[in-house]
């Protein structure tokens, strides 16, 4: 998707998100938003993904703040307490209420909405079952299913730290269902994306096959990822993106199909995807010709 | 006040809610985001109030949309919605649980808070009485007892549409105590700020005499003002200050008494007036001298 015009004053705003993370002194946190806007301020036009520029705003931070990390802490809190939440879960019962699958997928959706890094526990708890009562308000997963029961290689594209957490729960459905599945991380630091330390940290690597995409960008940009990436990304029938980013870098691609599993955060994502408000639940396939 | 770093997308972000306001293709809005960053790029330090920034941006936006009144519309609902929950209040019984005066000032706080343009009626009827249930989280209420009743002129500088019309609450229990009350308002459209054209519209006229400030300046800035305002200014013994422009502008003036009566709406303000956090009541006296 080609970036909105709010856009152009968040990607400012997120990089001082990044930069608050590092108690740093106010000077340097405008310096940070100085360089944003003085970034932005060189296009003519905003024709390219907001992930592109969410990019290269964070690349200032890390250039100004000397830390190529700034989230480093804040993911590993969130690996943590999401993991507390999903020991303490019924598991069974959430999956077997009604299909396991759509739940699983309902579940790692969720997990993409919440900021376990922030939320106390027993809030984020709350919210979780809140979310889950919710349906999708962009639902494929009747063509999902369908495309799915001919895949046999199924790659994920992941997104948070956290989130990871309660993408297991989904690895394990589709593997139960005799699918292959490739769980692909960020290969340097990156927002708050999981890397191949987050994986390792909450044991997906003992789950599933998990590579990195042998680059930092926000969301997922073919053009930069590792000859690795790429071979498991030709060998799957069937990609399952998680989160705005993935969206926003591939949501024009159309020669796999690819699913789209979200919580819409913002207008634009929103109304890029069909969905009513920020919040909705999201399940959207890409307009690449069904599969067999 | 001085800018923080968040202000510095914000005010961006600002230029864009009121192009919002005018059906305008994505086009003009990028432009105005681009133009946006572009100003705010041209800083080395951003030591001026968040206001003057804002002003700034709000220019460009006029410029490029070429409309000097983005918020028309907006302000004429509001002030037609305040005026319609004003009716419907049974206001004896809110100021009479307590002090009717600060009754009064909390009800202009609150008044300060409500987007009345935005929200449904229904909806800021139910706000308004949770607000009312706060108490201040600032609160110089005892210090501004003990110098109104040495003070026999009060100069309340005005802030926005809507919110003016609880405004009217305010002025009637200041003039029941024999006060000689003077209300000033914008002297040309800025945000949703009160213009004449709204003091007029809410009858504000009156019930006092009502100014405008002879220039269209987010907040207060006395160097612009108009001789008639400054003639009001000082002739005033206590000066009542609404909403967060004014206080951002006005926050280091010290010769003369005045009183800040917000909602803080966001991190800069609240703690700039020493409250906890965003939609914190505020009435805060501001660093000169007391009065006899």
């Amino acid at each position: 998707m080609k970036a909105y015009p709010e856009c152009v004053p968040c990607v400012v705003r997120q990089g001082l998100n990044a930069a608050e993370r590092l108690n740093l002194p106010k000077e340097k946190l405008f310096e940070v938003v100085r360089e944003g806007v003085r970034f932005m301020a060189r296009f003519e036009t905003y024709d390219r993904s907001p992930a592109y520029y969410a990019y290269h705003v964070q690349q200032i931070v890390k250039r100004i703040t000397g830390e190529r990390d700034p989230f480093r802490e804040l993911k590993k809190l969130a690996n943590r307490k999401a993991e507390e939440i999903l020991s303490s879960l019924n598991l069974d019962e959430i999956l077997n209420s009604g299909e396991r699958l759509r739940n699983a997928l309902k579940l790692s959706a969720v997990g993409n909405l919440l900021d376990f890094a922030i939320l106390p526990v027993e809030e984020a708890f709350k919210k979780l079952f809140e979310f889950l009562k919710k349906d999708f308000a962009v639902d494929d997963y009747g063509t999902f299913k369908r495309e799915l029961a001919s895949s046999g290689r199924i790659l994920i594209l992941g997104d948070n730290a956290g989130e990871i957490v309660f993408d297991k729960v989904l690895v394990r459905e589709l593997k139960a269902l005799g699918k292959e599945v490739v769980y692909a991380v960020k290969g340097g630091p990156i927002l708050n994306d999981a890397t191949l330390e987050d994986a390792k940290e909450v044991s997906m690597t003992s789950l599933c096959k998990v590579i990195d995409n042998g680059n930092d960008r926000v969301g997922t940009v073919l053009k930069y990822a590792s000859e690795e990436f790429l071979k498991e990304w030709r060998a799957a029938d069937l990609i399952l993106s998680k989160g705005q980013a993935n969206f926003e870098s591939l949501s024009e691609y159309d020669e796999k199909p690819i699913y789209f599993l979200l919580t819409a955060k913002c207008k634009p994502v929103a109304e890029e995807v069909g969905a009513r408000k920020p919040g909705d639940l999201v399940f959207k396939r890409n307009p690449a010709p069904p599969r067999a």
